[in-house]
């Protein structure tokens, strides 16, 4: 199968969770958004097809997947298909409404980050509610982070350790790599004082970065940086 | 299969989008958080098995649907297993996904609508974030709440303007129903303006509500009224 990504290319945002998975299973894909506009990519034919007039399945915003006819929205939607048709995930129904579940749980700390530089709302500035993002951020660093955290590397404890579900890799455990990459880079000083009490996190962060395709992906091109144009900012300012 | 329904009991909340359909299958299930205490029910009996220690699969948060050895926690991961085993959803992998990426927006879009009244955070009471509500409120009137509307209209009418997924009833017009008549509850003001511009929504929520066991559920007890404590509240300051 030949897939297409749909991404915003300005930043690695929430089509970084796919592309972790797309690179981890060495898929067959192009990622359309950074495709350049003269080759049909790009911007434009993100908005094409979120506005073609005859889809009878248009989808609401970045990231979808296109498979063959099907167009997939929805980051862990994504991810349970790819899961699924790549064995990324538990088949059987219990391991995949498991892995699915905690994928969910990951879309709602996401949310919750992307919320600590844009609490109004993402058609203002950071600049024009660092108020508002100083109080949200306070109250998601005291309570919210370590809630999800201690969470997750408690799941992974009771799982035996090292993965948060099975005993193979799945696109659960990629997504993990990233929101804890992603939080080190966002708030280095907070993360620093939890980390030691998120041993089995840090460790399975270190496994997935030294996998094979992961490790040639992060080196590669492809991989964009963390930067204060995507979910997981670094203002300093809100790091305390 | 006997279902147990966890949630919190003070009001309709998340867990409504999962009664809504569990009520329209006619499921045999009980709502555990509403069952007293003395018969084991109530907040006690949710928070034991969210802490059990020795549960491999703790849910994050309620609403969670337990279903034989299953427990399976997030409003949409709950609906598509029910979609699944109740015929609420098209039983074919493309109409799967597409019923799922329509109720991860209903999620998104439900969580938008709680930070009205929460933009910094569910810790602190609404009257301490009533100067952030406003700001956080108004935009997401002008912005939000059109772009989400219009998007699952234009689903319905490019589906033939009866439902939004298929050709019958499937849980994610169920969530619909939802949608409408808490957003009416909540913003009656800006509702009604924008009501003359969703002909299909409104017809699918008055189906929705004449469909037998609907109506059934909505004149009994076990239907709470919206109120100040769910996803949907009505504060007339935050109304324009």
């Amino acid at each position: 199968m030949h897939y297409e990504l749909y991404y915003w290319p300005s930043n690695q945002g929430r089509g970084e969770f796919v592309r972790l998975a797309l690179e981890e299973v060495g898929a067959d894909y192009i990622d359309v958004g950074r495709v350049p506009e003269a080759e049909g990519g790009g911007v434009p034919a993100l908005l094409k097809l979120i506005n073609a007039p005859d889809l009878k399945t248009p989808p609401f915003a970045p990231p979808f997947l296109k498979a063959g006819d099907l167009i997939i929205g929805h980051t862990a939607n994504i991810l349970m298909y790819l899961g699924a048709h790549h064995a990324l995930a538990p088949a059987e129904e219990a391991g995949r409404l498991w892995a699915h579940q905690l994928q969910l749980s990951v879309t709602d700390f996401a949310k919750e980050i992307h919320d600590t530089h844009h609490p109004v709302g993402a058609a203002f500035y950071y600049e024009d509610q660092k108020v508002e993002a100083k109080r949200y951020t306070e109250n998601f660093l005291k309570l919210r982070v370590p809630k999800f955290m201690t969470y997750f590397e408690n799941v992974i404890a009771r799982n035996g350790g090292r993965h948060l579900v099975g005993t193979a890799l799945s696109y659960v455990d990629l997504s993990m790599f990233q929101l804890l990459a992603g939080l080190r880079y966002a708030f280095p000083r907070v993360l620093a004082r939890l980390d030691p009490s998120l041993p089995r996190l840090a460790a399975l962060h270190d496994a997935v970065a030294k996998r094979p395709r992961i490790a040639t992906y992060l080196a590669s091109a492809r991989r964009m940086p963390f930067d204060e144009k995507g979910v997981f900012r670094h203002y300093p300012e809100l790091d305390d």
